[in-house]
């Protein structure tokens, strides 16, 4: 499939990594054309790279992988014609430190920011996933022991169906997919932010993830 | 010890069945002295009932199972004098339903409940537990399988190994005690309730809790 990553830090990088290893065409999308990082990125992997709107209009499906607080502004930059009809995967987390640390998670108005994204991009086919555990885990979950989780989200059943088959190829086992129906979700998902960060602060690693075992 | 259980809701009565059952002197609170749940409770555990104030001002160890939005003043008619100086375990969540469902995390300015709680009553040793979870699975870990977990937090390092003891006498294992610092937080584990509510939409059963496997 031809995805594009929208978003250069660690994360887009990972996903970006694994996505062109288990076969995809991939596209990394920055701000700028002549983005450092993606450069080289691209160079290392044999891969392309582009503004967001060039990475975004090439590709079937879309990864947003920026910073939470910037992910509209990137997407509008992506332009919703190039977003339209195509499955867009927003990994992303509206974490606030503009208070400090602990930051807050930027819900206004209790909406997600995967329920905004969607409200602002009505033709794009919004999955929320693997926004509760850090990237090395996304992409090898094989690396925590244990029946610990990935949630998916979203309106769109067929979206989600695609996800779920990029994260099987990511490793996750099908009983560990936990679909949690429609996109408001998002907004349970993004709110365990401040439990992770504050485990990752107890624990002093980020290879751990959330189990939820029922009787 | 004497403790006194604030709430006569169900979480109240089953924390205050289990620590009749672990041989604790218990008092139930409730809003008034004649409270007809309250009574029935108290003539069916052979142990006492009486107002906020009353189950207090005789208690060595103070549990708030009161609901999150009411929580303060029902703080309030107990009185800071009884509870001054008393480990003060806060098992509620401040889910504010009146935008419909599902509810939103009441945290003004972005303080857990159990920091209100502190701040409001200074005096009282304020440990959160035990919210991230269904009452039956409170005082019954081994309904549900795997090595889920309860969260602990606090400002007092004493107060906190008194409710550990308490967890334990429950049927907690140690390392399954996961102590996260101080009472800050609380805001991460007030916020995972939007996740439970979602899990049990899905699960369909409220018999499960979380885990946090890690390399």
């Amino acid at each position: 499939m031809r995805i594009a990553v929208l978003g250069t830090g660690e994360v887009g990088r990972r996903l970006a990594s694994k996505l062109v290893s288990v076969g995809h065409e991939v596209t990394l999308g920055s701000r700028s054309a002549d983005h450092t990082g993606a450069k080289e990125w691209a160079a290392e992997h044999h891969s392309a790279h582009g503004t967001f709107a060039a990475a975004a209009a090439g590709a079937e499906l879309v990864v947003n992988a920026t910073g939470g607080l910037v992910s509209l502004a990137a997407l509008e930059a992506a332009g919703a014609e190039n977003l339209d009809g195509k499955v867009l995967v927003d990994v992303s987390n509206p974490l606030d430190f503009s208070q400090g640390v602990p930051p807050t998670v930027a819900q206004p108005e209790g909406a997600s920011l995967a329920e905004q994204i969607q409200r602002a991009f009505p033709g794009a086919r919004v999955v929320k996933t693997l926004n509760t555990m850090t990237n090395t885990v996304m992409v090898e979950p094989s690396r925590v022991p244990g029946d610990h989780v990935v949630f998916v989200c979203g309106d769109d059943a067929e979206a989600k169906e695609v996800v779920g088959g990029l994260l099987k190829s990511f490793g996750w086992p099908d009983e560990r997919i936990l679909d949690l129906g429609d996109l408001t979700g998002a907004r349970a998902t993004e709110l365990v932010l401040p439990l992770w960060l504050r485990l990752f602060g107890t624990f002093g690693t980020m290879d751990f993830n959330f189990a939820v075992p029922r009787a």
